[in-house]
């Protein structure tokens, strides 16, 4: 067995790298439950094979799926012919109780000398009996156990709950989070503000804690960072932005705003702030409701409701930004901007509605794993 | 998806090396189904779990394990802290029908160059609908597939039925086999003995094929090569033996005696044949019988059974010889005459009748892979 370590990564040395630092590989889950994916995941689970493809223009992908859908996914994932310059997408068995990548994987850590360990936060599908998104969850708090031992890497079992999606980290000290989530009752009741500053700082090795009020409007895991703001180098910020002061979000956006504006980060750098303009607000349609399997373990999905549609929600990889599209006229105006900002990457879009039609997007559904010196 | 190969590795200039090449590591799948290992398959997962840190004292190894048993596997391949000078034990999500690695996982080649990719051989259990010991068998005909996948190793899937136990080779041009295994009509009824041996050059790389007659007897594989006579070096033959000339066994290897000493190998060679001692004749109690989940879709463990009891049953591993103990006086003889005849290597004894009560040994439930340079 993959050694269980009993200490923290920061007194070990380690610490999380941000995610612009080389990959070896990014891991995603098959989506497969029909309670959340509508038409028996059948259209979900074409956009991840499109955002997979995508990836391994980059890097390696590999792909965790039930064995009940193995033989389909890996089908669906082989590479055709002209994929010869592609990066090999590998398909392993690995149960689940959903998609999330981001928030049920490890988040990993690296040394001086880049060695790299993972650490498996204690995982409660977003709220656990209070507010969480489905039940149970013992699958999904096996996935990051499960990744380490495939990769050989050392664990931390943190007895903290976190999901990869609650925190940004610029790689230099400084961590990106929302207080909507990481303060929620339902997530670490029992700890402080400061007490979770300091089991932030033990495991992500990270100096000052940056706290949004808030995220984005509707966003079923109580206002993940990973869908409003994140670090594209240290000392700036993107954030997700709409200048329509009739929508909710104007608020959350603003707030956000004046709050980076007055910080400054570990290093004592203050912060430019970029707004990416979100997409006009989308909402599940009738059909699309319809097609979901109704069950009572699961978020209902209900014609009507807004998604929270956020460009800020892709995967930065080696050379490259794979990034969710919305058939929205501001489509081509966010790809624009993230190019004009990282001129030293490829952009790609990928269709993002299926995804978003089942909570997240593209970083939801992704973990990246730094490259091992 | 990691490459799916449309030629053979004969071609392609690969072959399958000896076991005593230098390994990667060995694989091995936990046993789970209660209507073949008894007592809910507590005591052969005791004795998988050693033969697994047996295997550990010489290099790595990987457990496949399914969903329902992975915590419980993890925490008993858990290494201790008196381990410190073992290598990694993974433990690994993997459905399988049973657990004998051997015969289904991959056989891997090699190339002059070091690089290993892997044969996905057809498997029907031993025999399918006409003498196969269980259905359905659909699992364990994924499993060298996944681990490929997981090795990120390029895959044949070859279009013949075969077990990994019905094969030993030298690595210089030789195979080792069974008529009664290779020829049965139960395994590749629409082929010839030419057309076999046809596909073993194709797929191995071999020039020569030695037919034993037959193997152990009672064996349910249909009397695998690897449960009576393997290689220990070109031109050595280790052969289970018994002076016994009322026991059924001692025609059987009898004329398995004869018959090496008429051939050469593929270099030309005359073989050295060395008798290894087989125990005394094992049967299966009434309280171990009785503690088999009766079922009509496995084959029945009944008192009184004999069970086909071998030292050859062992792996030779990365400096060591992981070898089957049975509580016999002649543990120690077998022991000894391996050790002698391998002085490079250190003999671990593991007891072996639980995994025997299963149908097998310790060379049926390892795979071995090689190192890739």
């Amino acid at each position: 067995m993959s050694k269980l370590l009993q200490s923290t990564p920061r007194a070990d040395g380690f610490h999380m790298p941000a995610e612009w630092l080389t990959h070896q590989q990014t891991w995603m889950v098959w989506p497969e439950r029909c309670d959340n994916w509508r038409l028996g995941a059948k259209p979900a689970q074409q956009a991840f094979v499109d955002v997979a493809r995508a990836i391994a223009r980059f890097e390696p992908v590999t792909v965790g799926v039930s064995a009940a859908q193995y033989e389909h996914a890996a089908t669906r994932l082989a590479q055709s012919r002209d994929d010869s310059k592609s990066h090999d997408i590998r398909v392993i068995e690995l149960s689940s109780n959903d998609a999330w990548m981001r928030d049920t994987g490890p988040t990993f850590v690296i040394n001086d000398l880049g060695e790299v360990r993972g650490i498996d936060w204690m995982f409660n599908a977003w709220g656990g009996l209070n507010g969480g998104l489905y039940f149970p969850w013992d699958q999904d708090d096996l996935v990051a156990r499960k990744v380490l031992q495939i990769e050989r890497k050392a664990r931390y079992r943190a007895d903290f709950i976190l999901e990869g999606g609650a925190i940004h980290v610029d790689g230099e000290g400084t961590l990106l989070t929302t207080e909507a989530c990481l303060l929620n009752p339902n997530r670490n009741p029992h700890l402080s503000r400061q007490e979770i500053e300091a089991h932030l700082s033990d495991y992500l090795g990270i100096d000052k804690v940056l706290w949004l009020p808030r995220g984005i409007h509707e966003d079923e895991t109580d206002e993940h960072i990973d869908n409003v703001a994140c670090f594209i180098r240290p000392g700036e910020v993107l954030l997700a932005w709409t200048d329509d002061r009739e929508d909710p979000q104007y608020g959350l956006s603003s707030a956000a705003f004046d709050y980076l504006s007055q910080q400054t980060d570990a290093r004592g750098r203050p912060l430019t702030i970029h707004k990416l303009p979100l997409p006009a607000p989308m909402y599940i349609t009738e059909e699309e409701a319809d097609a979901v399997d109704p069950s009572e373990g699961a978020q209902p999905r209900l014609a009507g409701q807004r998604m929270a549609a956020s460009y800020i929600n892709f995967l930065i990889c080696n050379g490259g930004i794979v990034m969710p599209a919305f058939d929205d006229p501001m489509d081509n105006v966010a790809a624009e901007m993230i190019a004009s900002l990282m001129p030293e990457r490829e952009v790609v879009q990928v269709p993002g509605r299926e995804i978003l039609l089942g909570g997240g997007n593209i970083h939801c559904i992704t973990q990246q794993q730094p490259l091992s010196r």
